[in-house]
């Protein structure tokens, strides 16, 4: 308890422990807040709490996840990230060694990613009010001129574009808690895209909509765009990319991926004369070489999302409802 | 649970309570990140989770308190603040009422701050696993241009001003945790300073240390400034404003008020030749009413704070060790 209180503790455990692995001329200042110089234009902000439960998964950890997460929330607008802050609510008993490593992660993944983490706060819960760790990661970022990004831009005719398979980090997530074994180890998608959206953007500034498919999925975001715009999307079952392992592991699990959480993928939705430019640059980026066209934008049943399925039925694709998958980010 | 799946339940929550109580264009877009646009310009930011006990307290609540602490923490850099960011951890089984209470309070205070909540995020934990209610915030400002105001600019001579009583809000959360009744109730003193900062910064640009006393309290403060600046700092018991309520209280509970965490008090060290000027404009204010002058900086006992006790002693008043006061903020 006494690292939480501010004290003498408090600052042994910011030392040694977050200057350490977060080390960058801003935070080190000891300043209660970190300042920049930015230039005149417009700017992006995002927040994500961390709950993730296992805290070490395959493919990650809520460490590298809380840097992904909101990185690629700030980056939806087309936005270049700039800086992070860092909020860490830490439950009595943690191991240090446990907090160390998640740390060193996330430092990793803050300088793998080249936006620094700039200014945190601690605090520490009695045994029984918290859960190991829950980190909390805010993003600004500045938006090149002439983008108009927003899940309200859907126009009618717009391709839709995924950046890869769906559901490996919620797959990931649920095996690792329920202690399944595959033949190939499920790994989470976490990962940084807001190298691939700046090479994005500046090939094709009219992108329309542009959203990560996390917690609920690439089901809940397209019915996301198709409300805020006020369209009717129609996909196609058989053009979606779901690896053969993680569809094997929603079926024993008695999941569907298209409402399972994604961490290092995006939707794209972009005028049809643009969208083979775009596929191809994107399918030339590491975390878009998977990328498909899975359907489009209509002026036919508004706020709602249809799916031609294998079979050649045609069904709604409803918004996620009660919670399939809990703590999954 | 179902309320933190990223589905149809967390899509009513956000629209029902979080966009009634924040309501502003910038947050009711329903996209992941919210942008805005700025002025070229030193930008400072902070970030600050909340986990008090109780969630409410004579003189506050967590919702309050969040908007408060943060929007300090950021304007102790002289920065105008702009814009907040709010993220939500709600254990499984909190009463939507109470949610609805404390979003109603921060809402209000963000309102009363003029600086609006335009992103956020909720997370669902299991019961056991949280505890009714975590909020972290995130705030962004814009520094005027001349302002060079940090820990380490401390300067020897320099006068150091507290904006008025110290202990209250501290005093105010034990007190209710114990269930002590004294005469008259102890209130929190959780206020948003950012006024009372930008008055300070126009009369006075060259302040050289501005920070709120919270966890720690005024001891640990002064022992931060001292280290980081590399100078001695010199107060005066006499000079420390304390309510007697305060002092009773803290008697009663084996607590030093100059440990106990304070939510809308600054200290100020100021080059001696201004301080008249600047305790006059700080005394005109609401929230400064009781400044004083309580000390200075000297050359001597470099990184170490010493007190001129009531009794004509000298002592040396060091950080806080241990958690003299576990889940304050």
């Amino acid at each position: 308890m006494s690292h939480g209180g501010g004290g003498k503790a408090s600052s042994q455990l910011i030392e040694q422990i977050f200057f350490k692995y977060f080390a960058n001329e801003m935070l080190c200042t000891a300043d209660d807040q970190a300042s920049f110089d930015i230039p005149a234009g417009r700017m992006s902000i995002s927040t994500d709490s961390h709950v993730i439960s296992p805290l070490i998964f395959p493919g990650g950890d809520i460490g590298s996840l809380s840097v992904h997460g909101t990185l690629n929330d700030v980056s939806m607008s087309g936005a270049k990230p700039l800086y992070m802050s860092a909020g860490f609510i830490l439950e009595e008993g943690l191991k240090l060694s446990l907090l160390e490593k998640i740390v060193k992660s996330m430092g990793q993944a803050s300088v793998d990613a080249g936006v620094p983490i700039i200014t945190g706060d601690t605090k520490v819960v009695e045994k029984g009010h918290g859960d190991g760790i829950f980190i909390n990661t805010t993003a600004i970022g500045i938006i090149p001129e002439g983008l108009d990004i927003g899940g309200d831009k859907a126009q009618i005719g717009d391709k839709i574009i995924i950046s890869g398979s769906i559901g490996d980090h919620g797959t990931a997530i649920m095996s690792s808690r329920e202690n399944l074994e595959f033949d190939t180890t499920i790994k989470s998608d976490s990962a940084a895209l807001h190298h691939l959206i700046a090479d994005m953007v500046q090939v094709v500034p009219d992108i329309h909509c542009l959203r990560d498919p996390t917690r609920g999925g690439l089901a809940t975001t397209l019915n996301e765009f198709s409300r805020q715009s006020n369209v009717g999307i129609d996909i196609i079952e058989q053009k979606i990319p779901v690896k053969t392992s993680v569809k094997s592991a929603c079926e024993l699990l008695g999941l569907d991926p298209m409402y399972i959480a994604n961490e290092g993928k995006l939707i794209c939705l972009v005028p049809a004369n643009k969208v083979d430019e775009l596929l191809k640059l994107m399918q030339s980026h590491k975390l878009g070489k998977d990328s498909k066209i899975i359907g489009e934008v209509v002026a036919e049943h508004k706020k709602m999302v249809t799916m031609q399925t294998q079979l050649g039925g045609r069904r709604i694709v409803d918004y996620l409802t009660g919670d399939q998958l809990p703590r999954i980010c």
